[in-house]
């Protein structure tokens, strides 16, 4: 495990950008960051868990919503500064209730929406799963 | 165009993340950062422009390897605070001369490279194609 971590390049904050793709489709997901627990718990447990910048702690992905991911494999970038997650999601990636995070495309120079919510954000979060 | 850019979340260092992934196969390639200019080059040209860190300017992919990316769609994600790039990369994205950076992943504990260079790096920095 700490050949691993001593292998990533966390920046002056102490974190790296990790970026979540579903395993079976090829699809991203999100971008969210990462601290050394957060690696080091997603490794032990299989259970991706990410920094929350705004809260300041770590954050198991699906912990209030119950949408969460699965670690199929972990890899990294050439420089070691950026981690892939490939994932098994379950339900939705996004707190707008959407699959990826990346529902707008600029098109024609405009901003257009490109997938709608497959489920509304007051299900996700009104009561917590996990 | 600055529509666009004012959607856009740009950190204090005036960057944001962008992530590379290969429109006609899902992989993902490559994770860079971008300031605006960087964007609206990209936006205005269709070929993509990063902002390097380690040399302070902007960095028109395949400058000096002639691995270009050539623009299909941007996207951004529902924060505004990261791009991904659907786009068609010319040759191999990694300066190692993989076709994508995350060649790394931990299986069992360690590190396992799973994919190997298609071009000698030599080979794509020996002479500036553009």
């Amino acid at each position: 495990m700490s050949d691993i971590l001593n292998q990533l390049k966390f920046d002056d904050n102490g974190l790296i950008p990790a970026i979540a793709q579903e395993a079976a489709t090829g699809e991203v997901l999100m971008l969210a960051w990462m601290n050394r627990d957060a690696v080091a718990e997603t490794l032990a447990t299989g259970q991706v868990c990410y920094y929350s910048r705004s809260r300041n702690r770590l954050w198991r992905k699906g912990e209030s919503s119950g949408q969460t991911q699965k670690l199929v494999e972990l890899r990294y970038d050439c420089d070691g500064d950026t981690i892939l997650l490939l994932v098994e999601q379950t339900g939705v990636a996004c707190h707008t209730g959407r699959r990826s995070c990346f529902f707008t495309a600029v098109r024609d120079g405009a901003p257009v929406e490109i997938a709608a919510p497959l489920v509304a954000p007051a299900k996700l979060y009104g009561g917590a799963k996990s």
